[in-house]
């Protein structure tokens, strides 16, 4: 027997009838340059994303074709997130930080009809179409004209296509499980996968994010949102805060963490999402700052990518009584898969174990489910905060599969994402990961945790950055090392070495060797780049490897 | 082309999932008696409604089965919300307050197999049975045993059930447009009106409720279930606790105002929904009491029904700091339609601004749209304040049909439910209802909103409850006639009519007549039945009509 309710279907473009009719006079504000912002209303982009949908239909672009854009963040990108899904079409926010060649890789996959790029991309987009890009067949400038460039291919103005629509231009209905976005991911190995969002995960995560005890974003809230919307939908953040009306800050082009210091002071930011890497950067503009800077309306900061700092997290309480929250997600999974959030009945606990627990990925968000088995038998293990295996997670925003790729099998196993993180839960379901699995050491038979070193190694007063990889071992296999960005130039590695024993590690555990080097590889999004490191040792060998890195 | 995420269904186990393993400590309370409760966890729930689902496998209960309860607010109740629709089975909650005849009508419409009922509906029970009830096949008592009965059917203890099913029994996934639940709506003219609802409604709208600027319901609240359970999915709320794990509170079987008053009392309730009349019934029993009552803990007072009285409004806040939401719904949306939600810009307004947007219905929930339409052009009309209408919903939480009824042509209207209420939208999209179209009065061809009279009527300090009807006329057609119940023996229809005209409203809007009666007759949810007021007057003219209404 079914249910007799209307099929009403959950569309992207229902947020946008929200924002229209009821909060019609929020803003979205873009930063120009040094005090400059770009300011309109949700009206407006109401308009200005219904004619971009036209303008799309007037270029030719129909249900299912891909759409790429090479863009910042700013509110140009934002009318695309809906101009371009809200006409059925795909669009593929292409990473700003992959290589020319993975770029290249990624628009051809996902065949790309149109670009739509900012004007600090036409050359890269010139040299793109050096190499070559099958089905590009124009490009379109999000500025008020088009510049002088060399690309051999019909070159439209955003501004003009939106003059000349129809701002009354309506999104119709239709299957919720049609594509809205694409994103890549980048792999281990080989090319980047293609993840491929519905409307549907869109919807119903977003709604995720806006209940109580996760997200919690709502409309009076200023959210700064600093993840790149070039990556994995912008954490989802633009869509929530159209669903709930908030007043929603851009950064723009090439933002500094001293920007985003700016941006708060500038317009009362009160929420921001980050990955942890510029959480950190943050405290330190405020650090280096010539005057005090107030981030007081700051009340809550999700880092993501990794899990922060204790250092980092006591910094914005003590400070700005600002809680860091810890969000863990991936681009599988629309991003997010947990949220912390303390729980009344552990509320008591003393300031260690609420530390304890917000250094936790947190708890899996409605709709989700999570588990955790063992990476040989694959039998599902207990909930005990010690049986560590293979974290797996299933929901309707989880992909089911990558974007025509045979790599599918390995992740996607009997309706659930391996998300290729190693770790346990709590009995509470607080989820603690130990590792990517690619990254955890195994040393003489025994697991050592990555993470677990570098959490315990940034507490060190005069360390600013730390990372620890598993590097060939001919007696055991793999063993720990250390690469470390110092704080202070007096520090030695037997301080490190004493620090750990003293923070509670067994001898085992204690990296053989500690790099001081002047920063850490990061990857494309800004996480620690450990393939890059092992693979400077493996190709170059340790004593070679330290000169690559700048080891001192 | 279609977004390639898991096709994982929303279905109302997806919560009992999250309330086992997340918050499985957290607790449920039921109230047996004075200062007794009875406390189980959200484990002990979740083995039980899993055993729930077992046994009823055993009875020979099937997808698409309707299974009947006539019950109070309690925890087995709670139990069959979630073991009957489990199995895809559909929970028909029989309404205690509807007549013999009109439940026999709805258990013979949904052809419920089985009854599951409290030990004070045994001799209901055999009287339904008197008059014959061809559907159903055996009765469960809601109880540890059996009491002695006159049933002419197999009769099984809930209990014994319980005991002797699978508590690892499982619910597997099937398609979330099934049929969950179903309620009967009382109508005008007629029958009462079936509504079918789905586990995607279910499990979109409890997604509704717990976001912010909404319900916004938390895992630290304890929340009391004032609602009956068996009037529209006690209007969502079991749903929600369950997805967000707080603590929930279940008044038991015939609970008084001042029972509610204890129950706050004694276990701290920080959040409450209720009918608005039972808010009223409270204030008055905090009053009568012979020592000061603390409800300080309360938060949040959800009132439904119809708008609340500013009087009671202020009176929550000017004693506890309590902010009354209105939440307007219906049983054919599954309820929610609207919550109120101050807006950030509008909360520099003064008090008078700010009290007069909370008397209105609020802002739209998510996933869903409304207009107005003009009552006879059908045409939409703006959204500015003033123009007055048929008002609209539709979303996926919408009844799209009435079950197996001829006046779904009615009210389903291309797409929309037309809900028989009658208002404008405001700029900023509250929704402001003048009344149900039935009860709109029309006369010399100018429409009177009972409902503005009433607010008014509702303020004067002699005035403890004020309903306005429209009754024939003769020059007229219609004329507006109130029914008042005094707080105050000294109240004249003179003070009235001079505080109305002081209230700012036009002589032609005054009623002729004021009745002072001991009370104003209701309906079977709490509501004022003005269709019995109008029948008695229709039916035995003015005259007569005061003293069947004990009119002094």
């Amino acid at each position: 027997m079914r249910g007799l309710m209307f099929d009403s279907q959950l569309l992207l473009h229902s947020f946008l009838w929200r924002t229209e009719r009821l909060f019609a006079d929020k803003q979205i504000v873009t930063r120009l340059g040094p005090g400059e912002y770009h300011r309109y209303t949700y009206r407006d982009f109401g308009k200005r994303a219904r004619r971009l949908g036209d303008a799309m239909r007037t270029l030719g672009i129909g249900p299912g074709d891909r759409v790429g854009t090479l863009a910042w963040n700013h509110y140009r990108h934002l009318e695309t997130y809906f101009g371009v899904p809200g006409i059925q079409a795909v669009l593929h926010t292409i990473n700003l930080r992959l290589s020319p060649a993975q770029q290249k890789f990624t628009i051809d996959k996902a065949e790309d009809r149109l670009l739509l790029v900012d004007v600090d991309q036409l050359d890269l987009v010139a040299d793109l179409l050096d190499l070559g890009l099958p089905t590009v067949e124009a490009v379109v400038v999000l500025a008020d004209s088009v510049p002088e460039h060399r690309l051999p291919l019909p070159v439209h103005c955003y501004e003009e296509l939106l003059a000349a629509a129809d701002e009354d231009a309506q999104f119709e209905e239709f299957d919720e499980h049609s594509a809205s976005a694409m994103c890549f991911t980048s792999a281990t190995t080989g090319d980047p996968k293609g993840v491929v969002y519905s409307h549907r995960a869109m919807v119903l995560q977003a709604m995720c994010l806006a209940m109580h005890d996760k997200l919690n974003m709502s409309e009076s809230q200023v959210w700064l949102e600093v993840a790149p919307m070039f990556h994995c939908n912008g954490w989802n953040i633009p869509h929530t805060a159209l669903l709930q009306g908030a007043t929603l800050v851009l950064p723009g082009a090439h933002p500094s963490p001293a920007d985003y210091v700016d941006i708060i002071e500038d317009l009362g930011v009160t929420g921001m999402n980050a990955a942890v890497t510029i959480g950190t950067m943050i405290r330190d503009a405020v650090r280096a700052s010539d005057r005090p800077r107030d981030l007081s309306t700051l009340s809550t900061l999700w880092l993501g990518g990794q899990a922060p700092s204790k250092a980092v997290m006591k910094w914005f309480r003590d400070e700005y009584d600002c809680e860091v929250m810890q969000g863990y997600g991936m681009t599988e999974n629309s991003p997010q898969i947990c949220f912390f959030a303390l729980k009344s009945t552990l509320a008591d606990g003393d300031d260690d174990e609420i530390y304890a627990l917000r250094q936790t990925q947190g708890l899996p968000i409605p709709l989700l489910q999570i588990k955790v088995c063992d990476q040989e038998t694959r039998e599902e293990l207990p909930w005990d905060g010690q049986s560590i295996g293979d974290f797996f997670v299933r929901s309707p925003f989880t992909a089911s599969e990558y974007y025509k790729d045979e790599r599918t099998k390995d992740s996607m196993i009997d309706g659930w994402l391996r998300t290729g993180d190693v770790g346990c839960i709590d009995p509470e379901g607080y989820v603690l990961l130990k590792d990517r699995s690619k990254d955890l050491i195994k040393s003489g038979g025994e697991w050592i945790s990555t993470i677990d070193l570098e959490n315990s190694l940034m507490l060190h007063p005069k360390v600013a950055e730390a990372t620890v990889v598993g590097i060939e071992d001919e007696k055991w296999l793999e063993r720990p090392l250390a690469c470390v960005v110092p704080s202070d130039p007096s520090l030695t590695a037997d301080e490190l070495r004493d620090h750990l024993l003293a923070e509670g590690f067994i001898k085992f555990w204690i990296p053989d060797t500690f790099l001081f080097v002047p920063e850490v590889p990061k990857t494309s999004v800004g996480k620690y780049d450990k393939k890059a490191i092992r693979g400077v040792v493996a190709d170059e060998g340790l004593e070679r490897a330290k000169a690559a890195l700048g080891a001192g």
